[in-house]
């Protein structure tokens, strides 16, 4: 079985411009993730805004079997194009993960129709993920739950399409509940947000989290049928 | 417009048996929720285990839009006639409600087909019950959360099959998340899974637990479509 | 209760440029659905594309309830501005009923985040419109199917979201089947896809059609809960 | 990887008591089915009726990844025990496919919570089985459409629960319609029912229904989570 193509998208902002970020994730989260994921055996690529076409040219995006979607201070400066380029991919069968603040991204809320809008505070408290669907390759390594401290709080309601599947609720110590790990089909491609982690903690090398991401690039990996045709259609059965 | 014809089902063990729970609902849970929402204009009557057929007799389910189950102590003795009466009236269209530790009816269990297991812990600590799909007619009044305390803690895994919509997640002051508020669809009947209340607390006669109980009476009785036919079928068209 | 609001869109130009077209809806679509579904009682207006914001100011959607929406030829003169206005609003509560070839208006596809492409022929034969939700208010008095001649075929794969209720499938004569009755949430808003009636053939004058369009008005705009907040907010729970 | 544990349960009556179906599938539905997926590579048994526990002790389910269901005219026949044993093993993450007439089997309806009654009629005339969620694995390398016949005639409604996913839709020739594919999760197991084929049509032989077949093993089988633990908990979170 061919290996699957990972492109991992990150908008790299705060780890070059916030030395606090910088001293957690020093070559970006980007980065961080690739090496947190190496031992599963996918061919890694990464991009990031500053590229041209925002490092996801069509020629990479056809070569790109799951994306992986970190952004949080610039959606706005995503192109409109490269967003309609990723959504025809999508459609087409191409995976998307995206997470945790990617949750505001243009390309969530294009797929999405809503506004992925959400409550939230940065207080470095807990965060436990419970796992609601074990049935569910998504989970699997991973017990009953995932124990993070500190992380950002996310507070319902996160205004998203109810799940096709839901996977994760978390807990906050402050209070709050969050649909923590949400799948969507569109098209031909299945999409998986899941929210972990914020940019100043070292979520990303947490062990348990970096399982779910790999987990999920199989996952919105896996096998679909035909493409389908659209159109002006001749009978098909006579009688 | 008819009134919504009501039956509150209720073991009324423990209001008997244990003069604690007796200070708490001396007349037994159905009456304090038979009063807490008799101000909704619903046609209300009860019945109780002990009561013959438990009180519910094919005339009694004939004549009952939607039956509101509590049980507790004595899952095992409700007969498999009754539960097999039951279970025909809701594929037929009655609306079904099943609160708090109902969760583990032979009734519920009958129609989800699972153990409806789950974690729990008398705390009497403090459970918010956040509105996941504020979109939907059983939130209509409650605002975002319902906060109570005391409550008992139910968490997660439940072992029901997935929701058909979510309502409700509550959060727990001990690190716990749940999926309570859940319907689902059986046949011609729709039924409502709602979490609180614990016998030993005074949840229901809480305002926001009444109105999310009538809210929910008012949904599971909504219109229906017609019976459906099985078995052997002339064709329908013929070339 | 009030009556409930409700805005019929047409872009009514078939009806205005094609004598076959004119002598079947001779005052247009929205006409003939207006007086058709008058006997339910609802508060009815129409509005179409050429008018000033076609119809559809800020004032006249913030007092509509459900809006219904046909358009075929014209879908790219619709404005950004006012889809966007209708996004808004139906995230904020409003109803939407998306009928036939308003699949692939901008605002459907807009709050779906797919194509919403399908196969189609005109072959002006049969459609059975079967029950496959028979529990569903849309349902109610309806029979197991609706039998519709001369149709138009719409075939699979229709490319939306796996609807989160699915409550009618149709046979065509030519092979075809096609997922004809969806109903999905947005926010605080529900929207229903209606798959009939083609602009040639007499389908807004059929008692069925008409009633299940009444019946999705009435859900649409059933009750829902208090709109959310979002943003950054304050601790929930203190220890 | 280990091969997938196949058991290819068949009720084994029609193929020794009928010629005609003897002449079709001379050594059983199981051998045809053991047959056709063969080339995938699983580890494949069988079991019948009439062998002791029909031949499903704890030990054959202990090590069974998938069971294929095959039953018709002895549903009844089979012991409420060995429904009990087959339902907890997939609760605790048996992969389960129900096929045609195992509609109406006892584990079926015991997962199901309702009738799972279907109108049905055996002219041997066309059935078209239409993909209609071509994203998921099941559907791979099966086009846009399975083309069958002769086939028997279910038709909707189908008393099931709505589908979590619904993957094949069937026309048939004589006006109705069927959703053939659908999955469910119950527990950590898996579920998919296939409604082709009847036991007089070598439909068993057909290369798509295999294929189905075959992609529908390695879905059920796929990874799953850890078991959940239930009852009685210590606080996780004290503050």
């Amino acid at each position: 079985m061919e290996p699957v193509r990972v492109t991992i998208w990150n908008e790299f902002i705060h780890e070059r411009t916030d030395p606090k970020i910088a001293s957690v994730y020093p070559h970006g989260i980007h980065h961080t993730i690739a090496q947190g994921i190496a031992e599963y055996g996918f061919q890694i690529r990464t991009a990031t805004l500053e590229e041209q076409d925002h490092g996801l040219s069509e020629k990479v995006l056809n070569s790109t079997d799951v994306l992986i979607w970190w952004g949080h201070l610039a959606h706005d400066q995503v192109s409109e194009e490269v967003v309609t380029r990723i959504q025809r991919r999508v459609l087409q069968g191409m995976g998307l993960i995206v997470l945790h603040s990617g949750h505001r991204s243009k390309i969530f809320q294009r797929l999405m129709g809503t506004t992925c809008d959400l409550k939230w505070r940065e207080d470095a408290k807990r965060e436990l993920l419970w796992v609601v669907n074990p049935a569910h390759p998504i989970t699997q390594g991973i017990g009953e739950y995932i124990d993070l401290k500190p992380e950002e709080m996310y507070g319902e309601f996160f205004d998203i399409p109810a799940p096709e599947e839901l996977i994760f609720i978390s807990w906050f110590e402050g209070g709050e509940v969050f649909r923590s790990g949400c799948t969507y089909t569109r098209g031909l491609g299945k999409i998986f947000y899941f929210r972990p982690g914020h940019e100043a903690y070292p979520t990303y090398y947490h062990k348990q989290v970096l399982r779910v991401i790999a987990n999920s690039v199989r996952w919105v990996a896996s096998a679909h049928g035909a493409a389908p045709t659209f159109g002006n259609s001749a009978p098909f059965v006579t009688f």
